[in-house]
């Protein structure tokens, strides 16, 4: 059809699924509205083009009673409106909609033809465990920590993590490249004290330096860190964008498996009637934009998350998603050697169980306080 | 100092206040954990150098009371902890404390050595007048939709906005790279009829495009749109980070004027007691990440923010922040010729009138209608 004014869609939906505060006829008007909000975000009655209301405008598949007040609406979007980009399709599903209070989007579900345009995790679950050799117990990792310390000191952390048989070595979050510690030197110092204890342990540990960055900085971190050597990297959707890290992840050159840090994203989850499902946010969005472990703030730590919410979000990592790999819960947040048990009686094995500064509290040996951690986990699930 | 364990830092600091829930009891207690949280992220009594307990953690400034069961605590960060970058800054600011609830940041002031990394908005508001020639009114703005227009009807559209004595005409938000309505094309049609306008009334309207896009993708449509003559750009940081918005902003080769759109930021702002206040958000951050218009929805619109919410919003485009430009606060979502006079009445003569579907409300001249909100607006003023 070369007559530009007729759309030429396929005709094929995503649907977004959103929880909203109201009645049922609050609910109707509210399922309208996101119709619109999310697509034309024009009068209904001013549409130009009969073609615009029926192959652009969102449409009510469900409007479903969950509780008092509080109903689950079902979206559908014609697959062309979110094109083939993540921040466009990030857009719809929750552009304008975020700034209306009552109004939650819960989880979405996308066909082959859209999920194509995504690669998704590089590694996630089994390409994370094939690279660490370790197939049948939760991953243990921690992170280099407090900022402060040198790269020398650090370096000297990361030895002894990974000397103590730490998976997954992470720079602290707010390790970004400050002055008294430059990016450049940690994570070759860092990467090299790594290196140095692998060749020790025979094992294979990861260092995971911190490449949430400016803009027109980031590729060239990561490259960087592939470049010296380094396992993986860290970076903080909230911070860069989820576009980000999905570029980080799609590109040959890097090839690096990727945590990402939940700062920023707080906003998302903490009030339950508006922001993004803990699922749909820490599962399904991170694996849209390409992470392998999503660190959240574990139930009963420093942080409010809820068992229910913990659980909800470790679902989503790896429910079926097309050809998206499931990737890591990484559950985070003040964790302690005391929690270790616990922690993998909720997850099971398919796990990145993350404990910071507890592992400094058990005595100055901290390779030791690793070994614990280890023996803790592996008397857990029995391997 | 050569000695790398001894912080050689400055000893100046940056403020941050933050609103926090509870009792004088609860409020100091949340104090001293924003000043580990946001720094060391490490407990206190494991820190294992007192230069970085003295020198890297953050300070209570003051703690004062501001409602019931509600605080206001000022924060002192050191200004080596944000480095020279906006993502860590904004990690500093509200990183991890973000996911705790009953903590809103209020707002922040940043000594000159800090403001002296950002360049900020390129055009602000004298700037942006002195594109336009308009010395003394409100600004006239609107947006280009429905979405599922082709680019040769958008074009029409901005060519009547234009010839109607529009100032500002901005593509809508979910217009991206679709396939029924591709970037390229649209960019070239939409600027080459608002030149024609332009040519016809002898006055400067801006064409803004959206280049809201992949991570890989922003600078390269920045380029194409400054090629082909357009007048500004349209942003999301919500979509794409902030950051991105502070490159596009400080990137020579392209030096247009940005207008961001709040798509994705409403999480921030829908709970009182969580979040980045109106002010800090669409003012403060919006300035150091280089927007020289900040969209958001209007009180009495579509959405719900406050007029006393807007009012902040306002007075923080343009309260002093060193060598950074005040800008324009862009009153939007669901506003109507009928609010005209009040608009210019609330927000005086420095701001953008961002009026969309309702231009199309008032009979099919388009140019017409956009005379007829010139008019008004010009009456309200007195210009």
């Amino acid at each position: 059809m070369n007559d530009s004014t007729v759309l030429d869609v396929s005709g094929q939906r995503f649907t977004a699924v959103y929880q909203v505060s109201g009645d049922q006829q609050e609910a109707t008007a509210r399922a309208q509205d996101i119709c619109f909000e999310q697509t034309v975000e024009f009068p209904s009655d001013l549409i130009p083009r009969e073609d615009i209301r029926e192959k652009i405008v969102g449409r009510v598949a469900s409007i479903e009673r969950v509780g008092p007040d509080l109903h689950e609406v079902s979206i559908e979007f014609p697959i062309e409106t979110a094109g083939t980009e993540l921040t466009q399709l990030l857009n719809v599903l929750f552009g304008n909609i975020s700034i209306k209070p009552g109004v939650r989007l819960q989880r979405f579900d996308l066909p082959d033809s859209l999920l194509a345009h995504y690669r998704g995790p590089r590694f996630g679950r089994s390409g994370l465990r094939e690279l660490l050799g370790v197939s049948d117990r939760p991953l243990l990792a921690t992170a280099l920590k407090p900022m402060g310390l040198s790269p020398e000191e650090l370096a000297e952390l990361a030895y002894q993590f990974a000397l103590g048989g730490i998976d997954l070595i992470k720079d602290d979050h707010g390790l970004a490249d400050q002055a008294f510690c430059p990016f450049d030197k940690r994570v070759a110092q860092c990467t090299e004290a790594v290196a140095r204890a692998n060749a020790q342990t025979g094992r294979t540990c990861l260092y995971l330096p911190n490449i949430s960055a400016p803009a027109d900085q980031i590729v060239a971190r990561a490259l960087t860190a592939r470049q010296v050597g380094a396992g993986g990297l860290l970076l903080s959707p909230g911070l860069v964008g989820f576009d980000a890290m999905r570029q980080i992840a799609e590109d040959d050159r890097i090839a690096l498996p990727i945590l990402s840090h939940p700062a920023m994203l707080g906003a998302f989850t903490t009030s339950d009637a508006n922001g993004i499902s803990h699922g749909a946010l820490y599962g399904q969005i991170h694996r849209l934009a390409g992470a392998d472990g999503s660190i959240f703030p574990n139930f009963g730590g420093r942080f409010s998350f809820t068992p229910q919410q913990c659980q909800q979000l470790a679902s989503a990592t790896a429910e079926p998603m097309g050809h998206l790999r499931p990737i890591f819960p990484t559950p985070a947040g003040g964790m302690g050697l005391d929690r270790a048990k616990g922690l993998c009686d909720f997850y099971g094995n398919d796990a990145i169980l993350l404990i910071g500064g507890d592992l400094h509290r058990h005595g100055p040996d901290l390779a030791e306080n690793c070994r614990k951690f280890l023996t803790l986990v592996e008397q857990s699930v029995g391997s």
